[in-house]
Formats: structure tokens, C-alpha cells, sequence
């Protein structure tokens, strides 16, 4: 079973992890219904979030949560601007840990979100949008 | 004049400022292709970049590049995931500044990228496009 783990830097600030929380959920709530629909090729049946650092859950408890339900192939997407030590060194290293507990599963990192294509995209819509 | 700055943290790699560098550049080019073809609402005649910590431009800077270019209404684009101490306090302390030195400019503070209503979409997106 497919799954992805959105992988954020954490905060000191509850609400800032809540939306963490919440955008893994919205991932996994548009993710489904685009299944249903058939549209789609949303292939991850579970979504989970981890944090990196001063929030829980922590990527090895993420992960263990995905595993625990069944996932067997599991994408870690590191939810950041820059592909700094963060994603160059810190998240690798916990994956790499995660490989050698789990031989049997599988562990891919995709890119970070910084590097999507579409970033101007979703910028330029965001500057047009109202402030709330 | 319009004009927009794209505030990042900064790194210490230079590799990930350049993608700040392009990626402003970028956002520039695309805005005015879609101006000239007057199917956007991109209202900004002038983009700069600038970083908060840990590289130059700074905010400061960034922000007199585009007055010496004609801008009198400036749109501060915190690019950053999470709105925590960076966004909530450290931005708009520095924006509170540049309103004391340049009264008679208008400074406004966009929403953080984090915030955006279509990030969902833009992971899904990411996550289909193959790893290059």
C-alpha cells in the first residue's frame, strides 16, 4: 500500500504545525475524492505529517503510524522552500535510518515543494487572492 | 508603480538563494507575458527578490532597488511555509522601518506562500511530475 508522509520543519508555534496537521488532511481528503472520480493519479491510499524538528509527530513516529497500517511503500515529501541542509542532509539521514529497520519496504524522497514547477503559478494566483 | 519583493529566509548555500534569483525572475516574466496578452490581473511592474537572514539583498536593499526603479507601492511577499516568528514578527518589523523612512511610499505585507487556498493542488501536482 502506497503512502506519503509530509515532512515540514516544525515550530514553537502550535498554530503553525495545526496547519501542517490540516493540509496533510486536506492532501488526503482531495487525494481520495479525486480517486473516486477516477480522474486521478493520486496513488497514496494514507497520508501522514511528520516534523524535522521541535514538533511531534517526528518522522520516525510518522512513518511507524503509515507502517502500522498497512503502508509498504512510503513517499517522504519534505514540505520546504529550500533545498538546504534540511532536505540535503537532516531528512536523508532519518530515511536512511528508516530503510535499515524496514528492509522490506520501501522509502522514496520526493522532491521538496520548493522545486515544484508550478511555484510561479501558485504565487501569482496567491497575490491576486482577497486577504481574508 | 507597482512593484512586488519576494522576501525568503536565505541560506548559506548560494544554490538555494539562486533559486529565490530565479524564481523572482521568473514571476517577472511570466506576469508581464500574461500582461501584455491582458489576460491577467498581474499588477506588478517591477519584482525584485531579498532575503531575511543570511544573504544579500536584504529586505532594505531589495526595497531601494525598487524605489530607485519608480516604485511608490510596494507588495512584501513573505516566501515562507509557516507563518512563525519570521513572518508574524521579524517582517513586518523590518516593513515598519522602510514605512518610517519612505512616508509617502505605500507598503503592504502579502499573505505567506504557506497560506495559500491552492497548495494542496500544487503538491499533487509535484508529487505526478516525474523526478528529473
Amino acid at each position: 500500500m502506497k503512502a506519503l508522509l509530509l515532512i515540514a520543519h516544525g515550530s514553537r508555534k502550535s498554530a503553525s504545525n495545526d496547519e501542517i496537521r490540516e493540509l496533510a488532511a486536506q492532501i488526503q481528503i482531495r487525494g481520495n475524492r479525486k480517486r473516486d472520480k477516477s480522474s486521478s493519479k493520486f496513488e497514496f491510499e494514507l497520508v501522514e505529517h511528520a516534523f524535522l524538528e521541535m514538533a511531534e509527530p517526528t518522522i520516525a513516529q510518522g512513518a511507524t503510524t503509515l507502517i502500522t497500517q498497512g503502508a509498504t511503500d512510503i513517499t517522504l515529501f519534505p514540505y520546504f522552500l529550500a533545498a538546504g541542509q534540511h532536505v540535503a542532509m537532516d531528512i536523508p539521514a532519518q530515511v536512511e535510518t528508516l530503510r535499515q529497520q524496514h528492509p522490506t519496504l520501501a522509502f522514496t524522497i520526493a522532491p521538496h515543494i520548493g522545486a515544484a514547477t508550478n511555484m510561479w503559478r501558485l504565487i501569482d494566483e496567491h497575490l491576486q487572492t482577497p486577504t481574508q
